[in-house]
Parts: structure tokens; sequence; C-alpha cells
């Protein structure tokens, strides 16, 4: 049986996929009954998306699963998921989160808490190093990705 | 100065474009300084999709917009929005949305409203139709959209 480092390093190794294409190092997979199942890295500049985050690259490619599936799943992600991410995460009911860090950017882990899915913030160092790397290797794009979007922190301030 | 009426009614016809595609009838379109910047409908059927809903769908065929864009946006969009459209409206901070009826299915209307998202529901009888007309013609294929998804609507009870 694998663990959490494991499926976390396998994300990771879609985050450098997404790098050597060009893109924004983000990973992620879905894995149940301990196998993945799917796997899906950040694709905003190389495919000129703006919903295809690794989470939901990964969502999308495991093709269209009954709830009993996703009910059963585990997403993986290198980095603390977005609104857009969290909102997919409750759509399909995946009931846990494993993220990588989320010390580089928070996302809304705030509301897939306060909705019952469970949460480990891994604090995995490889994924931290991957991505400030390439923050501070493109300070321009990753300036200009995050212009584009709001504070994703603070929905559930209410 | 085209009126939301207008705006609803394009968004029907990509509702009715999906119909005809064999789709869900689901359409929107992206509204910036009174034109429509882009289209969408729902493609989880046609393209064998898990994230292709209509709002998803014009929001990915607007392109990747400046942050000023989106804020000068409106969403028109025939049916309630699901809490992974209500994500991305939040990622990207468009700050108002036009719902074309929210009877047949609620959506995650309330985390958009606790977000300061502007909502008008038209409770348009066209959309309304439209919509009963496809669960009541396709039950089969509804219930097992259905079966596939999470409770949308109570994602900000807490």
């Amino acid at each position: 049986m694998h663990n959490d480092t494991y499926f976390i390093n396998e994300a990771l190794k879609e985050a450098e996929k997404s790098l050597a294409e060009g893109g924004i190092p983000i990973g992620a997979v879905l894995v149940k009954d301990g196998k993945i199942i799917s796997r899906g890295h950040n694709r905003l500049i190389q495919n000129d998306s703006v919903i295809l985050h690794a989470e939901m690259d990964a969502i999308e490619n495991a093709g269209r699963l009954n709830h009993e599936d996703y009910l059963q799943s585990i997403l993986y992600t290198t980095l603390s998921p977005c609104p857009m991410c969290s909102g997919v995460i409750l759509l399909y009911d995946i009931p846990k989160v494993v993220i990588g860090e989320n010390t580089t950017l928070m996302g809304a882990e705030c509301l897939l808490e306060k909705n019952g899915v469970e949460i480990t913030v891994l604090n995995n160092l490889e994924c931290k190093k991957l991505f400030e790397k390439y923050v501070e290797e493109n300070p321009e794009s990753w300036k200009n990705e995050l212009s584009k979007v709001g504070n994703s922190t603070n929905v559930c301030d209410f």
C-alpha cells in the first residue's frame, strides 16, 4: 500500500511535466482503492486555458465516474486548491484532499474544511521548492497569473 | 443597450444548441460592455466531460482575460450555478451573475451572495420549460447525471 508521500511525488511528476511544457508547475493525481486512476497538471499557459488547473485536469481525465467512485477517491495536489477546484471537489463529493503545501499560495481550503472534506497538508518541501523556483525564475509570468485572479483565501469570511 | 432578457435568450440559444447535440440544455454567455464576449453550453454528455458546465465553457471560451475585464463582466446562465461554476466566478472576481431560473435545480448561489456577487434571478419561463422538458423526456439520463453529484445547495451551511 502506497502512502501519501508516494502519491504526492506522483503529483509532483505531473507538476514537472507542466514545467517542461512551459507551464506552471502544479500537479495532481486522483487515487481510488490505493491506485492512481487519473493524472493532471496545470495547463493555463500551454493550453491557453482558464479552467485547466491541475485538479480540474486530473478530475476531467478520470472521466465520468459514478458517485460511489468519487466517494472512495482521494485527490492529491501539489498546491492548495483554489475556489474553482474546491468547488469541483464539493460538486462530486470527493471526501479527502491531500495538499503538498499551502505556504506559497493558500487556496479555498476553508470551504473544503467547513464542508467536511478531510484535508491533509503535507508541508512537502519538494512541492514548495519546485513552485518557489518557478516564481523566482519567472517573476513576470507569475505576476501576470496572479493579476488575473481575486483573493481566494477569504471566500469563507462571512 | 440590450437588457437581461436579451442576454438570457442568447444563453437559451446555447442551451438549445446543447440539446441538438444530444446534451443537457444549459447555456451561458459572458457579457462585457453590453456585448457578448463568449458563449458556452453544457458539454458533459457530448464531450464526455465532467467539468464543461455551461458557465465553465463560456468562461473558458472567453480566453485568458485580464482581471479588469472580468471585473466588468456579467455572466448569464440559464440555470443556477453549481459549486464548481460558483467557484470559477469567485476565482476570477466576476461581480454579477444573471440566472435564468433556480427552481428546477438550485446551485451554490449562497456562496456567491455571501461573497458579494450580485445575483439576479429572472425566473425565466423559457429556461424553466426547456429544462423541464428535457428532464421529462430523458428521465433516466437526468437521473444518471444527478446520481453523480452531491448536494450543492448546502455548501454555505456552516
